[in-house]
């Protein structure tokens, strides 16, 4: 692997959520090449089966090692990390990090009781993989999908008082379910790259004594210290911001509306977004 | 054309929805044969480009006539209508037939002042495609995106009190806009397939004196007229109700999912599921 100074890491998502993990790992490696791909003409993975998802995964992953030389590959999509890590892994032969383990982790590190809730898409709850991951790691994890929440955020309604009531809704039905179970949860995982542009909702909404992890702060955080492990002398961190970061955004579907709804995840423009056919 | 009778004709949508439009057709049309696919490996065509979905939609009608030997397609899904019909009548021999235009005609049977109001997908309303066809009636129309109704209808919150409150949202949206532009509507399309579901929450939604139309309904009554002028004498209607329909369904992405949602829709079980590969 190069220096961090110029490492070259991919960053994959189905759509433009991504982008909230691309934002977090600017912050981290600002001195990093990023290429993202957003497979937006195949969006949402998040209601598809694993093996349609595993297919479109790989294609991706493979365009961005083979064609824009990733050296280094960061899964910013919850659904695909879910369900097609492996296929993925298989698929190129470079590093591969989903969003999965690290947000486990977090939640491992913030909890006291042990007992976390998930809240995701309806394929990343049911292939169970953060409760797996949890689990590994000593935790009790309830899980739960909120298919509306994109629609929100990719509405704008990121402050809405609909948005709001909506997840009182869900978080409402997630503690009767948590409670039920005889849990006492400290800890709530974003598991989806959209939520975080909803976290001040979240933090008004959640009970008093639960706090909210981010999956993609988490994963930005474990791909600094992954690459400052391999260089520890050339830490890439705030000190480097000076530094213009280098993005180049591609997309399989309209990059006009890429660029439009993108720089509200990235929290900046996107640059000129390239269209990229993989044949879907 | 064969008779009504045996007449097999394919019904096309990229998800589910358009299994309101079969349920319509089924009704008038008891006695023939129906194929249905939903492409739902790459839904919702509502938030994609017109190439991406103009390319999805053609192989669709493709595998209904030449694999499965339809005799007409019924293209029951709004975007794929507004933005590939032409597309789909270059791909296929055989007539087809979408949901804008029907639409469009039911509106103007309807409206007395001569103005219109639509809503449906983004992609949709980017088209135009209901304002050109109530246009070239001599109506005017006002078209707007709302892209929360899918998501909440797929939920199954159909009878939700936020359901109830985006679509007091919307509808004040678009009312607003209509009376900024001197328009005095007295009729509303649903122009999405999944609306139909929605139909209680907008009839106790709308102003006093605006009907409400469904494009699905207007649809399987052109189907029945068009197949009844070629075929006076044998009459699908519901004399012939007694009859079992035969319909097959097949699905590009998950069987179980498109059983479970799809009897929703079609308001009665959707048999088994056949999965088809095309390719994407």
């Amino acid at each position: 692997m190069q220096s961090i100074m110029n490492a070259s890491i991919g960053v994959f998502d189905s759509g433009f959520g991504g982008l909230t993990v691309l934002r977090a790992l600017l912050h981290r490696l600002p001195s990093a090449r990023f290429t993202f791909l957003g497979d937006t003409a195949r969006l949402p993975y998040g209601s598809k089966s694993r093996r349609t998802i595993a297919r479109y995964a790989a294609e991706s992953a493979q365009f961005l090692v083979q064609k824009q030389q990733a050296q280094f590959l960061v899964i910013a999509c919850n659904t695909a990390s879910a369900l097609a890590l492996d296929a993925i892994q298989a698929a190129v032969p470079v590093p591969v990090l989903g969003v999965i383990e690290p947000g486990a982790a977090s939640a491992h590190a913030a909890s006291k009781t042990g007992d976390v809730l998930v809240i995701a898409t309806d394929a990343t709850v049911q292939s169970h993989a953060y409760a797996a991951a949890c689990n590994a790691l000593g935790l009790r994890a309830l899980e739960k999908a909120c298919p509306l929440l994109v629609p929100l955020v990719e509405e704008g309604w990121t402050s809405h008082s609909v948005t709001a009531e909506v997840i009182r809704i869900y978080l409402a039905e997630l503690m009767e379910e948590a409670h039920s179970k005889g849990m006492t949860p400290d800890t709530l995982v974003l598991g989806c790259t959209h939520y975080p542009l909803l976290r001040p909702l979240f933090e008004s909404a959640v009970p008093a004594g639960i706090s909210v992890i981010d999956s993609a702060e988490a994963t930005a955080e474990t791909v600094a210290r992954l690459l400052q492990k391999q260089n520890p002398e050339s830490c890439g961190g705030e000190e480097n911001a000076t530094l213009a970061p280098q993005v180049h955004c591609f997309a399989t579907d309209s990059v006009e509306k890429f660029e439009r709804l993108g720089s509200r995840f990235l929290g900046c423009s996107t640059g000129n977004v390239e269209l990229v056919d993989l044949g879907g």
